[in-house]
């Protein structure tokens, strides 16, 4: 029962999920309850920060009741656990905004399945000046970026997209052939001239 | 005798060696002496080219023969190997330039130790406008880069790097947080504004 619910749990096979029972089994009483009120929890706990649409217990969220963040710039990703990745870069200061999802016609997903009413409340109210679209790339990102632009142009902002090449610290030799063609048609210029 | 010495070779181990040996043994004969003689005749066969250093049959290569090519934009690479992948990618119509190396102090290799004073000859008998470096983006790669540009600026050319980021199809939550910060600070800008 416990085992094949665990092994449904993502990067969880069964062989996983056997040595987690017998952990459970072994280790104290209380742990086992502390986990399972835990996961009990958490539908109750974790809320969607009514600003940005990632998850959060309070609301709104850390980073939109941060007054230190740069309100007039705004990263749009995909989903809640895009915001982490960014954030353990360091790099970035702005807001953040969660489609909750990409437009997927073969899917069923249009853009009224997304949070884009919401965005564009938001670029108004928080006087937006910049617009970085972080959503994945593949066909659908891609897709939902370009829809994003068409929305959004003919306003005064800029919108830009994260890069695509090659990974720090990566060899050329292994690059795929997309993302090389990419890494050369938009390569950094290094010097004027 | 031949498992040994096939398991040194780059990708093969000692299963992949025996298997090859015992193919070797059931194919026709003929098959064994062909690949013997094309394995002896490489060294002798394969030169480099004169013009750009890279691995050819034919002195120039053929793309330093190919008068359809750029000869003003010229992309710089470490190793002979890394023009085929650039090739691939169908987006760059220009020359290269093999430097056989970067500069690594703690392996011994120095700026002269690469073809970077047939570089600087090569830029001004084709009268170069352009040039890309496309040194692997790890630490060295990037040092011969930067020591290139500094070498190359003050004259009329527009250098830039192959741009670094995340990969076509590839997932922000499973992006490394170099990569990804270096993602954010080229992004491509979509709009003016």
């Amino acid at each position: 029962m416990l085992v094949s619910r665990l092994s449904k749990l993502p990067g969880i096979g069964k062989k996983s999920a056997l040595r987690i029972a017998y952990y459970l089994l072994r280790a104290d009483a209380s742990f086992a309850a502390a986990l399972a009120e835990a996961v009990a929890g958490i539908r109750d706990k974790v809320k969607t920060c009514s600003d940005c649409g990632s998850y959060t217990e309070d609301d709104p969220c850390p980073v939109c009741a941060d007054p230190g963040r740069d309100r007039r710039t705004l990263c749009v990703v995909e989903q809640p656990q895009d915001i982490d990745p960014l954030e353990s870069t360091g790099e970035y200061r702005g807001m953040y905004h969660v489609l909750g999802g990409v437009i997927s016609p073969l899917d069923g997903v249009g853009p009224r399945d997304l949070s884009i009413v919401r965005l564009v409340d938001r670029i108004k109210t928080l006087c937006v000046k910049e617009i970085i679209l972080a959503t994945n790339p593949t066909v659908e990102g891609d897709a939902t970026a370009l829809y994003l632009v068409k929305l959004l142009e003919n306003r005064d902002i800029k919108i830009s997209r994260l890069a695509l090449g090659l990974p720090v610290g990566g060899d050329l030799e292994y690059a795929d052939r997309l993302t090389l063609a990419r890494s050369l048609r938009g390569r950094t210029p290094m010097t004027g001239g």
